[in-house]
């Protein structure tokens, strides 16, 4: 009788112990996992954040197929820069991820810009465009690098010279605005290629599992996503872009160092209370778009999520936490549309398009 | 009886003129097209002018799908210069046909190369690269700006060092050269992008003339191709390539006036005979690949042809002479493979990843 009382608890514990490892691997989360229910940790993430919609274009814009070819034109389109070398897809260039993977890019004359430039690929979704907000939307941004002495260091009068001197430009911006009498303005030029940069989606693994697919992340994977979550990165990086949709005081390491920082949104409000606020990056495609942070001081991903871990949250990640998160941030990866990767065939330059200039 | 004899001459002048007005819009090469059969003038020209294969490869190179992935990576990927922002599709834009469409190159530092950058298409085609033909082909050829310091500005050692930091190029290049033991190697570099470039063949309306289809061209360029071959044109521009196949003195209008001529094969054969010698330009895609001349010093091709005319063959071409013979020159406009069309992922740079720099 007294042995068999001994025995008990041991098979208890036993059978505990069982249980426990034979679930080590998985997370919380999968206990409900079930076909076509989602599992907690989905329910949990979709609190937070929304797959990503196939286009960024909201409702009565115009979406034709004729404004987004002029605006993929337009947006591999060099001779609209002063140099004629020059074009979106320098910088933002789409075989990296619609980034240069520079700290800062660099323009006409091989000047330096004063920030990392991001990427194009759903910036459609952020609430305004350039790290400091400074434009309304894709549309507005797309014909400011353009003007830009640093950067395509173009003028008005020399885009629309230089689209008016080709019959099929001229075409094409007819048959995109066709309820326009004088479609070939410099509005319109944005208006293209805020019309391409609108269907740079990217979905990722991360958008198959908000989707309904809990098998779309590994386990490492699932794993960061609830450290990522546990630690409250979500309440900055939130939304379908994981960020872009707040602004928020950042200083970098490198700034803090040399005392010398970026005003950020400080530079376009004035506004003493946005002084070094900047737009929350996206965090889609992250493993791709390095050098990090807004003056692209930090090259690993992994240093970054401790800097902003412990500069935003006042968190000190442990090092599986940091390579959880790591692994979590691979699956924002995506795929680029394969009609954005072909590259389209430019019109030939006529006697009355303006020839480059190099001079800065 | 002399009514009658006044009516026959009439009536002859009056047939003769019908037959001659009738046939006014063909040329004479017309005169045996049947289906299935040469006119005189599709075999005519291709005694002198050959179309294009499928591709530049010759027997028993490598030509592998491996080793033409490789070569198109390599040809868009931009960490291969020094500053991580030039690839060879910078100044070979295969939106613009293969070029920059610039007098003369810009590259690291903002540096003005020598001379005109030539197109990529179909290059594989030629005795030899650059325009003064000091590589031998198109795989010694693509090492060469890479390391350039007006171009590239890169070493081998930097190459090397960024393309051993990515996993995936190890493996694609052990995949491209299977049978190499240190696959990963400056040269290989060039065997990679070379073998890209054997397939960048643009077959154009020409194409299709020269084999059979005599309704390729317009009658308009039918009468340019007989003026070119009249005025002598294939006695240089011949071959699949219309040129690319031998050296020819030439200074440009531009280099005759400032007396500042480039030295051509002379700087790199040191032999007084090669002073001012060129390799005669290729003229597929010729509309599409202004400016014009070594210097890039012209951009209308109709005055192009004239200068050229006058200076290789003493001919004064009336206005139509070069409108046709410009007419013609459009027939070589081909199409760019798709495939060279779409951009190609590029994979992510690690830690071991040297970094971009910008210094001169």
């Amino acid at each position: 009788m007294k042995k068999i009382r001994t025995i008990f608890p041991v098979l208890f514990v036993l059978i505990a112990m069982i249980i426990v490892f034979t679930h080590c691997g998985e997370s919380i989360s999968e206990k409900t996992e079930a076909p076509g229910e989602l599992t907690e940790l989905q329910k949990r993430t979709l609190t937070f954040i929304s797959p990503l919609p196939e286009h960024a274009f909201e409702e009565g814009m115009n979406q034709s197929q004729e404004i987004i070819d002029l605006g993929k034109m337009l947006f591999f389109e060099p001779r609209i820069s002063k140099s004629g070398l020059i074009s979106c897809n320098t910088c933002h260039n789409m075989a990296t991820f619609g980034v240069d993977q520079l700290p800062v890019s660099v323009g006409h004359g091989w000047q330096k810009g004063p920030i990392n430039a991001p990427t194009v690929l759903n910036a459609a979704f952020h609430i305004s465009q350039f790290w400091d907000g400074r434009a309304a939307d894709v549309e507005e941004q797309a014909g400011m690098p353009i003007l830009d002495k640093l950067e395509m260091a173009a003028t008005e009068e020399h885009v629309l010279a230089v689209l008016a001197s080709m019959p099929e430009y001229v075409e094409r911006f007819r048959a995109a605005f066709p309820d326009q009498e004088e479609p070939l303005i410099y509005e319109n030029v944005g208006n293209a290629i805020g019309a391409f940069e609108r269907i740079l989606v990217t979905p990722s693994p991360f958008d198959e599992f908000l989707k309904g697919n809990a098998n779309a992340l590994t386990q490492e994977q699932k794993k960061g996503l609830e450290v990522f979550l546990d630690v409250g990165c979500q309440a900055c990086h939130r939304g379908v872009a994981l960020g872009g949709d707040m602004f928020a005081f950042f200083k970098t390491p490198k700034e803090r160092e040399t005392g010398e920082a970026h005003p950020g949104r400080f530079g376009f409000t004035e506004r003493e209370a946005d002084k070094h606020f900047f737009k929350v990056p996206s965090l889609l495609n992250i493993a791709k778009t390095y050098p990090y942070l807004h003056d692209g001081s930090v090259w690993s991903l992994a240093e970054t999520v401790n800097i902003v871990a412990k500069d935003m949250l006042s968190k000190e990640l442990t090092e599986e936490q940091t390579q959880l998160i790591v692994a979590f941030l691979h699956s924002l990866t995506g795929e680029i549309p394969a009609y954005a990767l072909e590259i389209p065939i430019l019109p030939p330059s006529t006697p009355q398009t303006p020839r480059p200039r190099f001079d800065i």
